[in-house]
C-alpha cells in the first residue's frame, strides 16, 4: 500500500466536515477560515511508542489518546477545537492496526466536531505527533494566577497512574483506571466556562507538582497545597487500602485534567458548574504571593516531594 | 537538561518576533492573529533519520531542511509564511546536536521572518515534524489545470537526488548537489507570484512524475512533457558526461521546486519574471484534457518509466 492510499483510507472514514475547511487533505497544504473576531490556538504534542504508551497498547487508544492529549492543551487555553493535523510514523503499513487507530482518533474528534485536515504518514519507529487548532475570544494563560487566588483541579488524579500498572501486569486495577490511561477526556467545555473566570489555568499532563509549578513560574507567585484536598477517586483509594499513595497521584502526571485559579468570589459559580456538569471540582489550596509550590500536611507542615514529574531526557 | 530547558535554550536563540503572535512558547497553546481578509495555509510534514535524511547528516542541515520542506508546501499554495511548530524526538538530549539544528531551523526562518511558536520534545528515535502556517487571499491548488495549459517547473531537477550520493561515499558529487540535498530552497517568492497567473501549482517531493500525477488526477486531466525540456543544472549534465539520467531527475524528488500550470497567453510574464527574479522557469510540456502523464522523447515516442518517484511504505 502507498502513502497515498493510507491517506485516502483517513479521509474516508471521517464523519465531520466544517465549512471552514476550504480545502482540506490532498493538497500541499489545508487551507482554513479563522471566524472574525477569535484568534487561532495551537498546540502540537507527539506521543511515542515505548515512551508515552506502552508497545502493547492498542491501537485504538494510541488514536485516542494523541488526539486527547491535544485537545487537553485547546481545553486549558478555553478554545474550541477545530481541525487537526497527523503525523503518523510507522515500521510497517499495517492496514489493520491503522483502521483501528483512525477509528480511536475520529470517535473522539466527531464527539468535538473536529476535522482531519493533513498530515503526513513515514516509515519508521512508531510515533504519532498531532497538531491541533482551535478558535479563542479570551485565552487562558498560565500568568494569570494573583495572590490569594484558589486553586482548584478538575476530576481525580493519579487514576492514569494506576491505569499503566495493568500493562505491567499488575493485578488488581480498576477498569475505570485504565480507561483513564487509555483515554482520557479532555475537559473542554470546562475549559470554555473557564474563560468567564479564570485567572490562569493548565492542564495536568506532567504531573500537578510540575504543571501548577508552571503555573507559579509564569505567574511570579507560590502555591499551598492541603494534600488531603487532592481529589482520588474510589478505584484508587480502594487500591491503596485507604492508604493513598499521593506522591503518585500528584506526580506521575497523564491525568488530563485542568488546574485553574479563580478569584474567591467565584467560588460558589465554581460550586453551580460542578453540580451542573456532574464533572467533580476540588479546592485544593489558594496561591502565595511568594514562593514555590509546598503541599501541606494535616498540620499545615511542609511534606517534601522528591519525584516533581515527568520529564524527558532526565 | 530536562524538557523545559531545552526549550527555553530554542527560545533564547529567537531573533524573530513578530506582533501576531499572542501567546507564544510557554503555554499550553500558542495563541495567534491571522489578518483579516486572509485564509490560514496549513502544512505538516516529518523527517526521519535514516529515511528523510543521512543518519550522518549534519544537524545543522537537518534542521534546514525540515524547515524549508514545510515552507516548500506553504510556497506552492501561494501562501506568505508566519508561524511553526516544532516537535523533536532524540534519543539523547546532545545540546551541541541542539544548538546547530536550532541554528539551521532560524537561519531559514529569519529568512522569511518566520517565528517559532510551540512544540514539543520527546526522547526516541530522531525524527522532526514541523508544523507550518502562512496566510494566503487566492490559494494555488492542484485542481485547476486546463487542457492547452503551459507546464513550467522552477530551478533544476535531479540535484538533490546526486546529493544524496555524496552520502554514499560516491565521489564527484559537486558541491552544489550536496547543497541541494541539505539546504533547497523553498520558493516563497515565485509561489506569491503565480498566484496572479497559475491555474494549478505543486512542489516537486516525490519527484515530478509522481507530483505532476496528482496535479493531472486533481484536475482531471493529461499531460505530454518533453523530456529534453526537463531543466538539468551544469554539474549535473558534467557528472553524467553529457548522458544525463533523465530518469533519475524526474523521479528522485526532494528538489523542492515547483511545477505549475498557467494559460498560454501569461507566457511571456512567466519569461519576465524569471529574467527579472533570476530564477529559471522552464517549459516542459503541456497540459491534455484525458490521459496520464506521458515523456515523450524526440522523436515524440513515450518513453517507458519505472520508478514513479518516492512513496513510503512501498
Amino acid at each position: 500500500m502507498t502513502e497515498f492510499e493510507l491517506i485516502y483510507k483517513l479521509i474516508n472514514t471521517q464523519t465531520v466536515e466544517r465549512s471552514d475547511v476550504l480545502t482540506g487533505i490532498g493538497d500541499d497544504c489545508a487551507v482554513l477560515a479563522v471566524p472574525d473576531g477569535y484568534s487561532l490556538a495551537v498546540s502540537m504534542d507527539t506521543l511515542v511508542s515505548g515512551v508515552h504508551f506502552p508497545d502493547s497498547a492498542s491501537a485504538f487508544s494510541v488514536g485516542y489518546k494523541s488526539l486527547a492529549v491535544n485537545l487537553s492543551d485547546l481545553a486549558s487555553t478555553g478554545a474550541m477545537p477545530a481541525w487537526i493535523s497527523l503525523s503518523l510514523t510507522m515500521p510497517v503499513a499495517d492496514e489493520n492496526w491503522i483502521r483501528e487507530f483512525v477509528s480511536g482518533i475520529f470517535q473522539l474528534a466527531s464527539q468535538y466536531n473536529v476535522q482531519l485536515i493533513g498530515g503526513d504518514t513515514c516509515s519508521g519507529p512508531l510515533s504519532i505527533s498531532i497538531q491541533a487548532h482551535g478558535f479563542v475570544k479570551k485565552p487562558l494563560l498560565r500568568s494569570g494566577a494573583r495572590p490569594d487566588d484558589l486553586i482548584y483541579v478538575s476530576g481525580h488524579l493519579g487514576d492514569s497512574a494506576l491505569g499503566l500498572r495493568a500493562y505491567k501486569a499488575e493485578e488488581n486495577i480498576a477498569e475505570g483506571c485504565l480507561k483513564r490511561f487509555n483515554q482520557p477526556e479532555p475537559r473542554i467545555e470546562l475549559g470554555l466556562w473557564l474563560t468567564q473566570v479564570a485567572t490562569s489555568c493548565i492542564d495536568i499532563s506532567d504531573g500537578l507538582v510540575s504543571d501548577l509549578g508552571h503555573i507559579c513560574e509564569k505567574s511570579c507567585c507560590g502555591a499551598d497545597i492541603q494534600m488531603a484536598s487532592i481529589p482520588l477517586s474510589d478505584e484508587f483509594k480502594a487500591y491503596f487500602n485507604q492508604q493513598p499513595d499521593y506522591i503518585t497521584a500528584i506526580t506521575f502526571g497523564d491525568d488530563y485534567e485542568l488546574c485553574f485559579t479563580v478569584n474567591e468570589q467565584h467560588s460558589a459559580a465554581i460550586d453551580a458548574y460542578s453540580n451542573q456538569s456532574g464533572l467533580r471540582l476540588s479546592c485544593i489550596g489558594k496561591i502565595r504571593s511568594s514562593g514555590s509550590v509546598c503541599f501541606l500536611d494535616h498540620d499545615n507542615k511542609i511534606i517534601t516531594i522528591n519525584n516533581k514529574g515527568f520529564e524527558h531526557f532526565k
